[in-house]
This record gives structure tokens, sequence and C-alpha cells, in this order.
């Protein structure tokens, strides 16, 4: 399996977190978490962003997001891109020895990820506030989580299209793609020996992000030309199934799990605004027009229950893949973003 | 296989087609039609309506809409429901011998049943022009067929959520749901020996409608509880998988492929906008809220194109199933779109 390899996505550094008890109760021994660093930490480590990944991706994901002329500038801030449990580089099924690899790794949260990502946060660097936490769909579930449970460490929060709580929609789409690689045979209770015999599961699982993945304008207008493709057909091979067929399925199951038990309100015993309410941070809230399972109308609703907070949507025909940014103002509007809440005081 | 039976479904007439030569130049001997009709032609037969039906359903899904104080009313009107291709009772995969049988049966066209339902409206009644043709969803695709087709025999043409030429979304969609189906290995190719045997299939085949089916804001608030269901997993499995589990899969099949290759711009060599200027009907468009794969701005940019048309949203939290009439007011805007239209001159 040379797809979760520093070939494809670079070197990673890695903090090990020992035996890791998840908040389920469950046990992940010689659990690690692997990140990537940018830029360089200032004496009084002052300078620190943390940007946390989507599902399906790695630290990778997110660098396209830094430069020099961009508004997470390494020159200026120490960029932290943390792992996630269940991205192929932290601890996952498809890294973890028996008995806990596979289909038998634990199910893990949010909450896990966060308090892994705290201590590699507070421990190896010794961090006491963030400048800004970061992220896109699963990043922003953990952006809301670290803002809503470490609130005096978080200064600024900016979620792009993601939720604090899984909404029921949401819930029900996400078990719907992880259901469409069960669906494989060959997937075998996650007890495959190649993540290439789960091909049919992995196709399946492809062809319903083609459907929500994207919006209904996004295909009319057939903004996939734009990028070279030739036909809608070309386009969900070369672009959705070439994109998961070289994952492996039970990574993306798990990350799933994850996702759509993502709830800040499990802090506050079910109460979403009174969890929201102990945010502190300054916080830009960002939906993307059209995107299919974060519609914005669901985000404003979490951002009216933040005392600090304000609202915006990112036009794009990419719907939730805004993100990738290939449509045309895409980046320039996502720069934007970030770099407006960093100019704001916090 | 007691669901295509008469006890569920109530009585059906036949109209037979004989060797029934399809768009695709197969044929499919002793084809049959098989119809409902409630009401009374009368002399001048000039009081009939036709109302043909959705993707997975009979003729009697529609008569819910018929009735003394309804706007549909059998004493006053000639309402022919008929049925279309792949239904169950007309000629389908699951009712058709050999050769032709379950996975051998030919693809059918939205043309094709269009042209049978024509033959039964001018063969058997002599039916010159039709008051009203209306339908929802795969009804509103034979809706604009007909209005497209046979412009001079259409007085009023009233889609409700549905399109006249699919969009490249929407064929993604249906052919996802298709393909739910064919993932089951018991589904063989089409030659399974019980419906039942792909239970697996129509299971996964549900989930992607409880996803796609509805909006978010349906899940949000829970609308599931006021049809007395106790949880999202109850609604789920008693609504969606109990809608589907006693369904044949080949049908649903067929009527997929027909649901996403319809296209009136086949008419006129793949201009829409060509297509839809045919249409001499008085035409309402009536989009529903929040319906996901037709959604209310896909509908009104084939409104425009047609000379002599509205363009009405039945605002409902059921989404595209709101013409199931299980929200409050589903039915009083349902019905206040009939009565609208008929009361129009055309």
């Amino acid at each position: 399996m040379t797809y979760y390899s520093e070939e494809t996505h670079g070197p990673h550094e890695i903090f090990e977190l020992g035996d890791y008890e998840l908040e389920s109760g469950a046990t992940l021994p010689s659990a690690r978490l692997a990140y990537k660093v940018h830029g360089t930490l200032n004496e009084d480590r002052s300078n620190a962003i943390l940007f946390p990944h989507m599902w399906s991706g790695t630290p990778k994901a997110m660098e396209m997001f830094l430069g020099e002329d961009r508004p997470l500038d390494p020159s200026r801030y120490f960029i932290i891109l943390p792992g996630q449990f269940a991205n192929g580089f932290s601890s996952s099924p498809s890294n973890t020895p028996p008995p806990l690899d596979g289909g038998n790794f634990p199910n893990v949260t949010i909450g896990d990820d966060v308090r892994a990502q705290h201590r590699l946060v507070t421990e190896r660097y010794g961090i006491e506030r963030l400048e800004l936490v970061l992220g896109w769909s699963m990043g922003a579930e953990q952006t809301y989580e670290w803002a809503v449970r470490y609130p005096d460490m978080v200064k600024r929060a900016l979620p792009f299209a993601g939720t604090a709580k899984t909404t029921p929609h949401d819930y029900l789409w996400v078990r719907a793609h992880e259901n469409a690689l069960k669906s494989d045979p060959a997937w075998d209770g996650g007890h495959y020996r190649d993540q290439a015999d789960v091909r049919d599961g992995l196709r399946r699982h492809a062809e319903l992000w083609s459907v929500m993945g994207l919006c209904p304008n996004f295909y009319k207008v057939e903004a996939w030309r734009g990028l070279g493709f030739t036909s809608l057909d070309d386009f969900v091979t070369r672009f959705w199934e070439a994109y998961f067929a070289p994952m492996d399925p039970n990574n993306l199951i798990w990350m799933g799990w994850k996702w759509r038990h993502g709830d800040v309100s499990l802090h506050t015993g079910g109460d979403l605004a009174a969890a929201l309410e102990r945010i502190t941070a300054r916080t830009l809230v960002v939906a993307f027009s059209g995107d299919m399972f974060f519609p914005p109308e669901d985000l404003m609703a979490e951002q009216r229950l933040i005392r600090n907070s304000q609202f915006r949507i990112v036009d794009s025909l990419w719907a939730h893949f805004a993100m990738f940014c290939l449509g045309q103002t895409d980046r320039e509007q996502i720069d934007a973003c970030i770099r407006d809440l960093l100019k704001e005081p916090a």
C-alpha cells in the first residue's frame, strides 16, 4: 500500500501518545499522532496556528494554504498541521498491529483527536494560546471541539463548511457512504488483505460522492470542463474514483464514524447552545454555497449561538469542495476569510 | 410476489399493445399497459384528464388526489391513471415471460410510455384533447413528453417536481440508486429468483433515498415524529426500508434507467428551448421546496422556456415527497395548483 507513504504525502513528525485511552473507554496501545509543522515558534510562543485536516485527508492537504504571499505565512506564523486518528499516518486501521488492526480498530472520536492534538501542542511545544484554529469539514468539527473544550487556548476559530454538532441528515449521509464501502463482500468486516480488493466498494463510495459532494449547478454548467475532463463519466472516473481508489476503506469508514458522531454538546449534557456559549474565540463561520451536506442555513444556526462570531458564504460552483480551490475565485475568497480574521483583535 | 397484485393495488384495466416497437428498436412482444379510470367520459369527449404516476409507483398512488371535494372530481372529469412500463402491472421485468424476463428486459423510455398512453387515449377512448395532463416526478417527465410530442392534444400541463430534460446531477443520482440495488450479489444481473433475495440491495437503496429523498431541515426538526416514528433509525427502517422492501429490484432499475434518460430535446436534435417551444398547453410548473434532486431553480429554468407558463413553489418539509401529502398543508397546496390551473382558460 504505497498511498500512505511519505513519498506521496511528504515527511511527517510523530508524537508518541503512549497507551492512549479513548473516550469510549478502549485503549489504543502505542498510539501516535503524525503531524507537520511549518515556520518557527517565536520565543513567547505566541505565533502558533493549528490547522487540522478534513475527512479522507492528511496534513499535506492543508499545505496549499501556506506560503509567503498567503495569509498563513510560515515566515510569520508557526503552523501546526496535525493529523487525526484513522488518516493512515496517525494510528489507523491500516497501520495498527493486531489485535486492533483493520476491522478490529476501536471507534475514535473528534474528542480523541483533539485531546491528542492538545497534548502535542502543549507537551511538545509548550504553547498556551493559539492565534488561530481553523479547518475544513471534519477539520471544522475539530476546530469547534478545540474552541469548546479549550476555550482559553483558542484566540480565533475559523470553521469552514462544517458543524459543531453533526446534523441528522449528515449522519445519514455519512453512514450511507460508509455502507457503500461495506457493501463490497471483499470488505469482509474490515479484514481484507489489500485495499485494492475492495475496489467495487471504493467505486460505489466514489459514486455517492459524485452525487452529494458537488451540487446540481456544478454539473449543469459542466464546470468539470474547466479542468480538462471531456465528459460527465470521464469526470466521475478520473476525479471521484481516482481520488478514493488508492485509499484504505477501513480508514475512510473509521473517519466516517468519527465524523457522524461529532457533537460538542457532549460537553454540556446535550445542550448545544450551552456548549457554543463556552466559545470565547473570535469566530468566523464560513459556509460554501451549494454545499449539499453543510447547507449555509445549518451553519448559520450554529453561528448565531456563538457570541463573538460572524458568518460568511464562499460562493463557488464547487460546493463542499470549494476548499480544493479549483474554481476561479475559491482560493481568493478563502484566503480573504483567513486574512480578515487574523487581522481582527482577539 | 404478492406486492404487484390487485389485492394491494386495486383492479387495473389492460390495454393490449401487441408487439410493441420500442424507441431503441427492440420489440416488446404482447406488450400491455395497465391503467385505471375514474368518472365517465362525456359525449363530446371533452372532460378527460391524464395523470401518469411516479417512479416506483402504480396508478393507485395517484388516486389520493381524486374525490368529490377534490379538484380531480370523477363526477365531473373522466380521469385516466395510466401505468408505465416496468411498474409491475404494465409490461415489466417482473412479469414478462422469457426470453425478455428479469435482467433480459429491454430498456424502455419515457417516449415508449407516452406513445403507449397515447394509443390508449386515442384508440380505446377516441379522445382528441385532454383537459389536463399532470404528474409528479417521473409523471412530470411524462407530462412534458406529452406536451412536446402531442402539443395539440394537451390543453393544460401540470408537472410537479420533475424535469423535461434530466439534469446531469439527477442522472448521477438515479444511476447511484440503481447501482445500490445492483451492488447486491443476489441481484445477479437481474436473474434472482425472488425479489426478497435482494434484500440487502433494497436496504442500501432505501438508505440512499433517506439521504436524497428528503432535505436536511426535515431531519433537523424531526418531522418524522409527526407520523409516530420514535427515532431516526425507526423512521429509516419503517418508512424508507418498508416502502421499498416489497418491490421488485429490476422494476426499480428499469424505471430508473427510463428516468435518467428522460429528455424532450430528443425531438429537436438536442435543442431544449426548441422542444419546450412546441408546448402550447397552458402550463404550471410546480417545484417543491428543499427538493434535493429537483431544486426549484432547475425547474424554473425550464419553465422560462415555455411560453404560456407559470411557476409555483409548494413549501413543504417533505421536499420531493410533498406529493405524499404527509405534511400539514401539502395536500391543500397541491390541490390549489390543480384547481387553479383547471380554472384558467385553455
